[in-house]
Formats: structure tokens, C-alpha cells, sequence
């Protein structure tokens, strides 16, 4: 986990940094926290905001999370305030990232806009009329267990076809292997060492920088499930910018105007509206850790 | 068309009301509703609101939809202003439906929420932090035109699977003809005349309250469709309630429950969270009209 010291008059601002291993459990995880906050600022009394990947509710109760493994029900106030002697806020970790990138990165004073993270799975954060949503219970900007089809294939979550299964960095190794196992993708199967099984999604990417057409269609085919699930988020929240980030972002190069160009073609009444600026994140992996720490001082 | 004259203080309460036919092209619109509001409120001043069955923008100018056809681009304030000599808004008619549902409906004093009306299409509206979301240029609140499977039927906006396809009242229909043509669902068949391409969403509802088990079972698997965009919307927006409207909840009787009971198995983290409480419109056909009122009111 990444932590961060922000300038309190000017939070994009990033004064220190450091990161530590995830440890399992929510007691070891405490006390890195505890650890990493008296590292990076020992003797500080500012305001700490922490982002987890997963659920956490409108009392800063940390619910669930995939990546999370061993920590269920964690009140992150209540436990980690009286250890560190500060005041404390906890939210999802691409709602976290969503402030940072509506303060000051890619969609800075936008007030409708959605960010999007495709990572291994994707999360997300809504701005409306200039204020981070958090919903009725905090659990707001979930989009990546959107049905986006019901014959897909199975999720961990349970379901089958959630638009994360496409979408993520995950989905994009997926839909190499399919082309892998179809004959196609000769270049990125090299790269992964002549095993069509290993094939990844930063194989797919490093063919299709060097020119491999085949390479480039499968990206076409990624970016168009992406652009699917942007479009259902358009439809429905008309939003004025959406800010992509996560992982698979460090190949904006290649995929950010693909997605750009299928967006269009699935939005509703598109030649009637104005076209959504679709951005990358400007904060990359800081933007969660940016991010708690503007949740921290907006709520102190 | 249905307009209302309500109660400027109490704008929930409908004073009067009169329905004329809608007729085709922008011209003879235009002139209707003069006609329309000069019955209802002969020599009347106060605001107008207006809802239009497709994408309405921020200025008020409704851009397109499919159930108006002839009228593009119409300037509504523009034009009806000053033909009435009163102050006019015009919005999305769900999301009018929205403003009438919340104010004083279903959903009275919800603070998050989400409005949907399962008619011909589905359509929508938001609610975030109290406010009716209009979102970044008048269009949020269409999700019946979500991805929900790539390889579903064609939709008339040209592409496949649009979540309305399954879960409009045209859904339903469609569903009782495939299973009809499956040889299923002989009760409905024979409310239908005998004939399978004749089964429409009314006759799969009447059988099933007549008890056949066959109707009930396509009702079940129309609660699924809807109850699995419901849950993209509870993922992405965790409204406190989610209010059914449209033609289709004049079944609320024998779909309802089954809709409450198809939810819950689709929302991420459905165990850790508090169940969405899901409710039938209480303003009926009139919500619309209610609610444009309550938008002329609330902004004149």
C-alpha cells in the first residue's frame, strides 16, 4: 500500500511518499497503517484519509473487498483513530482517486464527471454538481459488476458477464488468450514465451506498439467493451468528462484514442450531444493516496 | 398529451387536468400545447413545465426521441414563451416523473434515488444529495439504452441488447411470444386470440393472475431482466430506493414481489450492505405532468 504527505493549502500536491507490502488481516493491517502514518509524518496531529479496494460504508466501516483478503467489517475510525491521535476518514479507493483527479488532475472544476479505474478489476467515482458522490450508504461507483452479458464469462462475484470480465486489464489478457487459442496473436505469444495460456494483456500492448496487426485487433476489441460500459454510463449520467486510470492506462498510448472512437458509435443520440471528453488520469498510482488525503482534510 | 394545473404551493395536488392527442411535426406541437394550457388556465401568468418523451437539453431545447417523430431540435422556451407569455421549462418526461415522485411520491424525501419507467422503452432519473440530476448538457437518465447483451435483439436505436429490449413492457411482450412460440404458455395464447405473434405483455399478466404457472414463470424471467439493470444501478449509484413507473407497474400485483425477490442475488455485496428499498410509482400517468409543474414552479 502507497501512502502520501500532501500539502494541506494545496492537496495535489505530494510532500513525501512511501510504500509497504499489503499485509493479511485486519490487525496486521492497522499496524502498518499505524506504521506507514508514523513514518511518513511522525508526529503530526493533520487529518489521515485512507482508501480501501472494496466496500466502505457512510460510517467509514470498511464491508468487503476481493483484494482484501481476511478483512470484513473493519471500522477504520474507530480503530485507527485513537492510534494515531488524528482525526480519521476511510472511503473506496477510486472514490478517493476521484477527488484528486477532480481537484487538481485530468478533470480539474469539473462538476459531472465519472472516473474510471481498469486495473484488475474496475472501480469508479461520480462527481455531481461538483461534489464526489458517495451514495445512500457510501457504497456509490461500483460499475465494474455492471451485466453487460448474461452468457459471459463467470465473475468471482458470482454472476456471469460483468463488464469488468471485458474491461479490466484482466479482460483484456482474456480476450488475447481467445485470439491466442483461435491461431491469431503470433507476436504477443512470443512475447509470453510461446504459451498461448500466458498470455497477458502488456503482451497484447507491446505487440501492438511494434506494429502487429493482430495485436491491434484485439485491442480494438477491448476498447470497444470498454467504450460499451462508458456508454452506459453516459446514457445515464451525462457526465462532461470521464477520466480513465488504473494499471492498463499506462498503454494510453495505444488505447486511449481506440477507446475514444468506439465511444460515439453506442452512446445515445450522439450525433445530438456533445461528445464526452474521455481523459487519462493525470495522478497515476498516486491518485488514490492523493485523493484520502483531500477526504481527509475536506471532512477534518 | 396529459396536462395538469396544480396547487403552486402544494404542486403534488392536480387542480385540473385534460388530455388531447399528440400530433406530428414541431409546428402543430407547438400549437397543442398553447391550445392545451389556455384550457386548462385560461388567463393565467404562472410557470409552464413541460416534459418530452426523449433527450431534453440543458436550454431547454428538446433534441430528438423516438416516440416524437417529426420534432427535432425544438426550442421549447423559445417558442412557447412567447405564444403563452409565462415563464416555460422543459425537461426528459422521466425525469419530470422524478421531480413529482420525489417531492411528494414514492420516494418523498429521499435524498438518492433513482426513478424508472418501464413502458413502450424505460426511461429515468437521478437523485443525488436531494436534487433531481439533470447532468453536464440536460441528458442524464436514460439507462434503457444500457448494454446488457451484445448478442441480443436489434433496437431500434440501432443497437443490440439494449437493456429495454428485455425489461420495457415491450420486454415482456416479447419474452411471452418466445415462449409461446416455444409451445409454452397456452393460457396467454388463448387471451391472445389463438395466435403466438398476437401475445403481448397484458396477456402473460392476466394469465398468470388467473394462476397459470407457465405466465408466472415468464414473469419470473422478466423480473430478472429488470432486477439485473436495478442492480447495475444500485452498483453504480447505491440509491436509499429505486421507484418503478410506466404502464408496466400496472401489474405491480404479480410483479413487484417477484422484481424485490430477483435483486438482491445481483448486487455486489448484497450480505454487507442494506437492501434497496424498491416502490411503484404513486403518481401513476399523472407523475409526468405533476412533476414538469413542479420544475416550471421550482425555476420560474
Amino acid at each position: 500500500m502507497l501512502g502520501v504527505v500532501v500539502d494541506a493549502a494545496e492537496p495535489t500536491v505530494v510532500l513525501g511518499e512511501h510504500r509497504v507490502p499489503t499485509p493479511h488481516g485486519s490487525e496486521a493491517l492497522v499496524d502498518a497503517v499505524v506504521g506507514l502514518v508514523g513514518r511518513l509524518d511522525p508526529g503530526g496531529t493533520g487529518p489521515v484519509g485512507l482508501g480501501f479496494p472494496g466496500l466502505v460504508d457512510a460510517a467509514d466501516v470498511f464491508r468487503t473487498g476481493p483484494n482484501l483478503p481476511g478483512v470484513v467489517d473493519l471500522d477504520v475510525r474507530a480503530t485507527l483513530g485513537p492510534r494515531l491521535g488524528r482525526p480519521v476518514r476511510a472511503a473506496n479507493d477510486a472514490t478517493c482517486a476521484t477527488y484528486a483527479e477532480f481537484t487538481g488532475g485530468a478533470a480539474a472544476g469539473a462538476r459531472q464527471g465519472v472516473l474510471l479505474t481498469l486495473g484488475t478489476g474496475i472501480g469508479g467515482g461520480l462527481v455531481a454538481g461538483g461534489v464526489v458522490q458517495h451514495g445512500a450508504h457510501g457504497f456509490a461507483g461500483e460499475p465494474g459488476h455492471m451485466l453487460v452479458d448474461p452468457r459471459g464469462p463467470r465473475c468471482p462475484c458470482g454472476r456471469r458477464g460483468c463488464w469488468e470480465r471485458y474491461a479490466s486489464g484482466s479482460g483484456l489478457g482474456m480476450l488475447g488468450r481467445e485470439a491466442a487459442q483461435a491461431g491469431q496473436l503470433a507476436a504477443a505469444v512470443a512475447l509470453a514465451g510461446g504459451d498461448d495460456e500466458a498470455v497477458r494483456g502488456e503482451h497484447v500492448v507491446a505487440a501492438a506498439r511494434s506494429g502487429d496487426a493482430e495485436a491491434g485487433t484485439v485491442l480494438d476489441e477491448y476498447a470497444w467493451w470498454v467504450a460499451a460500459g462508458i456508454a452506459n454510463l453516459v446514457d445515464l449520467l451525462d457526465p462532461a468528462v470521464v477520466v480513465l486510470g488504473g494499471g492498463v492506462i499506462e498503454s494510453a498510448d495505444v488505447l486511449l484514442d481506440r477507446i475514444r472512437a468506439a465511444v460515439p458509435d453506442q452512446v445515445l443520440g450522439a450525433d445530438r450531444r456533445p461528445p464526452v471528453a474521455i481523459e487519462a488520469a493525470h495522478f497515476g498510482e498516486h491518485a488514490g493516496a492523493i485523493g484520502a488525503a483531500i477526504l481527509g482534510i475536506q471532512t477534518r
